[in-house]
């Protein structure tokens, strides 16, 4: 992986991560209310798109488009459609 | 949130933060594969979207379906699709 | 299903066969050009997402909210909930 | 767009037109219930995402994988980061 990819994507994860954290401090108050830890949930889902975004630009330019010259096209591309079918 | 609800969702998103801890460890080294990122980053969303769902149905249970005794079951059905929409 | 969001949700929908139809005709052009179509596509799954938004807000309206009361509020909940996951 | 991929994406579109137009003839009958509504509609929207993924495939293979021999790679990643965002 390109090395500002993984640090652009290392710096999202880490803020995805303190919001899981206040997420489950959320969770320890008794009287919390469900729609508003919803919320927080989808925030983070966004975040973390946010760094798959960053990876998966890395992983076009670093390798994809590169693919045909390499000769290894369709394993990569088999390889992609599978990864990103996992949403 | 119900009791019940609240321990699982927070569970959950336990485990979650330790996923999102693993996938900032594995950023950590230049040799990262693109994709092995993008599959954990996925199965990460997938962990949330299922701490999502048992914070969802605790409020379906505990807020929406007695909404129309309560007199509020605008407010809440409102509050609900605006939450469900932020995905 | 209340008779509003029944004729709502049905005039989404013709809109998008439109669309559908639209997205077939411009790949009869072989000149297509994937990115516009991919375009295309996203924006019809919107439209039935809008559409969606409508049948789930008068489900919630008509049905949900008024389960405790009815006696028949987990299977309704059950019931939704597996109509949400199925995303 | 490749040959292949423009008629496997415009077969499967069609399944989906049609699919979308049962639901409107679902609607017409008021006592239609919300939740079996709500699951066809979710189920063409599967249906276009396998449209989407043809498409998307087809893309990668004719155009993303070459872009660094063509010297477009970021204007082909570009667009292509947008498209897929537009979800």
């Amino acid at each position: 992986m390109p090395e500002d990819s993984r640090k652009r994507a290392s710096r999202r994860l880490a803020i995805a991560r303190g919001h899981v954290e206040s997420i489950i401090r959320m969770l320890d108050d008794p009287h919390v209310y469900c729609v508003d830890v919803l919320r927080q949930i989808k925030a983070v889902q966004g975040a973390l798109s946010g760094a798959g975004e960053v990876v998966l630009r890395g992983h076009l330019e670093a390798h994809v488009a590169t693919a045909h010259e390499r000769g290894d096209a369709n394993e990569i591309i088999e390889e992609l459609m599978e990864a990103l079918k996992y949403t």
